[in-house]
């Protein structure tokens, strides 16, 4: 077993930054580690919200797919928009994710954890690209708050939040997160 | 609901250093974000490993305690050694996440698994424990790799990771990791 | 003698940011040092214009009670308002400055010279708050000209300095800072 | 003409952490402009003391090749080893470069000496990749003297210094290298 | 030969900040290096638009004092106006590259390189000055596209821009950057 | 009056770098400011030993020396040993001292403190002297212990330590950092 290794390859997604910051000029921004904590925390939380509204959804499965859903990155890194016009990104990851997951005993079932995700296969996974995509924002918005400014591309991802089958269920979150940002302007 | 809120606050974890490591001249050293990411992580693959060697556990479980076993420090900072013998950090945490979860909609649920973690009350509590001192001492070989070489102190915590009840489980993961620091030196 | 090792504690100061800042977003925030250290110089030349004003002011203890209002840090660390409320700071400071003035031959003294300061027994105690809330304003300017722009609350503490017995004197250096604070809106 | 663009988008470059080192815990590295900056200078002092010595070498291609060798990197960022393996870096940069150089009045110079480096096309482009590993070699050494521990494995580039065409010309500096570098261990 | 010793100096340049962005308050700012690497970048885009636009110049040498403009600072640091005023910054530059030049075969034409920016001797040493503070102007719009706001004096460098004989030829450049301040205000 | 002015000038001391360190590859040192408190804390239980043991000796005095010794480094950056050799660093920081002072009421007395350090006219600048190495010492051995390792030429130090007036009241503390540092070797 080396389960150690791959715990030490995670250490990466703590040593890496998220480039979309880096390249707009925040000077030390969060960790790709750092995002995928909260994109975990908040799938912790919408999925229990949701599962005491009645909808059947897998919470175990919901926060492993979190968990997992960026950790190609530890070896591809997080490759940016000006980059991904160039590059496969998604085949990249595909490939880079199955052959970490080796090191585990059922890299399988995590593979298609992964693959949930990437292609928005169950619901579990079609959640948490909500939950990452709302984290940014509210990093956007933290980011905004403390003075950074170059950032209102980022915010056009409020219109994917809004079309998303969860927008129903966190439309307050949603439009409390997009009225926050408006004070900020 | 002002589940965003919790979101916000929980920021904090991204912002905030690891004082441990600080202290000890790691001039730039990861979040608490950053550790609670690996922490949740490697619980994750220690709870499937577990449940496939027949032991009865719950991995959401598991999960949510890893995500959760830190947040208080959001509000409290990460208090280090040299200030716990002055402060007490426990019931002071206690008292904070209990207000955050007042946010969320069963305050009291997300209490108790907490507590798990906090008190040892669950083997789902005492397994993330094992990962939050796993995970420290991942960080210190990272760290001792690197070059930075204050930090024989944390090494003492390999004892705690052979006397807990995980150890047969993980005795290959621990061995190898106390072997990986022998080489370091 | 064992002053070395209070020199090298003291070094911690260095090493711990002042964690107001960080959390509203200030990435690389001033060290508790940096604080102290201006503080220890305003108040050098406040209390010499008091004493010039004809003011009976022990300028010697002014300067070492400034030297050492935050000594505690070097233990407890920055512990932000948000912790304040679940920890009792001031208690554990108290005890912290007590063990560390056990290092030098005439402790007692010194710690009376902190509990001027923490309790404002002395003018020279209260002149040092009064320097230490300045330099708390001054450096909020300074991060509000960088262009941060979490730093609103601060700001209250205007007030305490207008109340404050010193204010006679200083007029002009508050009144200037909430000035140019203005300007900077 | 749209300059003024192609001006910004390197300022990527100084943005931009080069990602060999920060992936073996170097927390703040250098950025791949500081790279460049060193490239380009060595490749100016080697490319001179070649043509006193004979050789006949264009210095005004090898220096521009030299500025431009990793311009790609503006959109495409510092891909890994760890990543090279999943991602077709080299095809991603020429794309990339192709595009950069639209906005100049002579795309295709510009592309023509991308490529002399990028496939080893001429003895200038040969000379940039000579004085590119070069540079890597002496701030490798320059972190090892600093403290870092972990760049083991980019000294194996001495080898490729040692077959390459120009080291009878360079063997002193090469070989001074080398030498500091076992001093320091 | 001892060019080893001045590529190793030349390193001092990726570790020191350029020291006006750094006094007003931009946290992490650009290195020398970075600066100097964009300086030389734009020079050798402007003077191939001479050239190309039938303007005698030697590329070349262009390059080279691009390169070398900055290098005295490898030993006499980034020296601010503000020490300026008590310093006689350019006495202590030519007496520093002298001395690194020395390290050359041919110190002396390295030298008068370097007298040619620095004194503006060459229409090549001119361009650079152009290009030195175009460079500057345009990492002051991305600091303050960041949201760094304290940066207006540096703004004065636009009419030194205006003035030049280069303006003519560059005249779109310089106006779109204006403009962009402009925008951002 | 303009004390404030004085006060945000002094805050340059927060944001410009030790360049001693930071040359040798310590990748984020200490401010100014943070030896400069260090130094006068080092003063202030230096100074009471002193007077405590009947040396006839003016805290006050000392302690003021000590804060204000690094002052002009406000306006002239801690301009290091390299640069020295160029530049008249003593001339420089005391016109930029005397200037500084200006803003205050009493500018002689104050530049007489100054000069007393500078020119160790007084036994109260001597032991600033002293004081102003010991720190340095110290700050290399908390950077030694982190496993920063290019700085044995700062240890030159200890040998004036030992060659001054205060070592035999203070030969303890000396010799016990001499000894702190083999024991890190």
């Amino acid at each position: 077993m080396s389960l150690l290794d791959l715990f030490l390859e995670a250490g990466n997604l703590k040593r890496l930054p998220r480039t979309g910051w880096l390249l707009r000029g925040v000077s030390n921004p969060e960790s790709i580690a750092d995002h995928s904590y909260r994109v975990a925390l908040i799938t912790l939380f919408l999925a229990d919200e949701l599962k005491a509204n009645g909808v059947e959804i897998d919470v175990e499965r919901a926060l492993k797919i979190a968990l997992l859903h960026d950790l190609a990155e530890a070896r591809v890194t997080d490759i940016p928009l000006t980059a991904q016009y160039y590059l496969d990104k998604g085949k990249a990851e595909k490939k880079a994710v199955m052959e970490l997951f080796i090191k585990t005993s059922t890299p399988r079932e995590y593979f298609r954890l992964w693959r949930e995700y990437e292609e928005g296969l169950s619901l579990e996974g079609r959640l948490v690209k909500f939950a990452d995509r709302l984290e940014m924002l509210i990093q956007a918005l933290e980011y905004e708050r403390a003075g950074f400014s170059n950032l209102g591309e980022f915010w056009k991802a409020v219109d994917s939040l809004r079309k998303s089958e969860f927008y129903g269920h966190f439309r307050e979150i949603v439009e409390e997160l997009a009225e926050g940002r408006k004070e900020e302007r």
